[in-house]
């Protein structure tokens, strides 16, 4: 397969795309691809192509394109995650398993017990890291599509949001063993889901309340205890699962 | 809740248990506790019982136990992982993901595409690590059943062991998009269940092959595509989440 690049400025009604800075230092500098090299485009918005490197310069990379590829299939509904920020890297992995399980949003959360520096995470520097996650993740897995990634916000905001309301179903994951505290999901059904992930110390009651006060429903994963930043492609898995191929 | 011990000569019928070597070290040096702390020791076969340190020195623990707890509840199935060896440390996830959601065997495997040095492969040394990489994970989740760690083994000599025919399902985890070889199933189904998992290059035609003539089914996460160390934690979730609670 081709290498896969980043290219916002994908218009199928031209025959050439300029890639962004950081995509031509990636062609240029470190897979040292010239100009006739083979590559694969997306735009980020659903589109694949393949293409040849007409120009290929640290200052910018120009490529022909010549034809749409198949991207990897969305998944059948849109998607989205609220998920808390966790320590360290661990919010990578869960802006990576969203965008390779076909999440269409992801709104990062500050929760009662986030552990996070408020200084780090209202800096725009983690919003532009999970952008280069999610692009990534993207190119790895075969995505053409990225998820918007919102800015972070609490999670009361989150959760009262009335742009939810159009969701079908809305569902606080909670994969403790502890009872749950809003009626159990039996699963995903078919139709837009958000799903909500909190912290390394899970959901504090007063947030519990507020979801189910926002009409938000509970739902474990199962009798067992995974790290906060393996739950979401634990539950992801199961959504896509439940949704058919 | 208090700190956990894996203490494998735990007897019920005594009062007393003596830690391992290594647990000693680990209560002693790490976590720097003394007699009269309060502890959880598990057997590894399934009992978790609370306790109370008598002597702590780095040459031995041992501790008086005074009654049994409620561990994680086990899986309601036998749960065996065939698993390829995989690169760097990319193994530990897999074993560390296996005995968190409840499987009760584990099997490394050597397949044609697995790309790990046969003197790594075949020491003893991987097998040591696994264990304690299991310890840890069941000590953080709760678990007190650890999983079976066999030796490693060729994928031929693990798809034609007739030991699996008294299962009732064997299944060939395969993630990518490529068309399904075998019939798909259409997801765990309630009993033993054995699942394999490819390496990161992917199964071999001749697995395929010689998995289908030994009676395995091959099944598709869904139309995306996972690292191979991450495989591992989305299909247990998935029979975990088909299992029910």
């Amino acid at each position: 397969m081709p290498p896969r690049f980043y290219a916002p400025d994908l218009d199928l009604a031209r025959s050439d795309v300029t890639l962004p800075a950081s995509e031509s230092l990636h062609l240029t500098k470190v897979l040292r691809l010239r100009a006739g090299a083979e590559v694969e485009v997306f735009d980020g918005r659903g589109v694949l192509a393949h293409g040849t490197v007409r120009h290929a310069s640290t200052s910018g990379v120009t490529i022909t394109v010549d034809g749409v590829r198949a991207a990897q299939p969305e998944a059948p509904h849109p998607l989205a995650v609220c998920a808390s920020l966790l320590k360290g890297d661990a919010m990578d992995a869960v802006v990576r398993d969203a965008t390779v399980l076909g999440s269409t949003q992801i709104v990062p959360m500050i929760t009662t017990r986030t552990n996070v520096p408020l200084a780090r995470a209202s800096s725009g520097r983690l919003h532009e890291r999970w952008q280069r996650v999610a692009v990534a993740a993207a190119k790895q897995c075969g995505r053409a599509r990225l998820p918007d990634i919102a800015a972070v916000q609490s999670a009361s905001a989150a959760f009262s949001d009335t742009a939810w309301h159009a969701w079908q179903r809305r569902v606080l994951v909670e994969p403790s063993i502890s009872t749950d505290p809003v009626r159990a999901a039996e699963g995903p059904s078919a139709g837009p889901l958000v799903l909500a992930f909190g912290p390394e110390g899970g959901w504090a009651d007063v947030e519990l309340d507020a979801a189910r006060a926002a009409g938000w429903e509970a739902w474990s994963l199962g009798p067992f205890t995974l790290r906060a930043e393996h739950v979401t492609l634990a539950a992801l898995s199961v959504v896509r699962y439940a949704w058919g191929g």
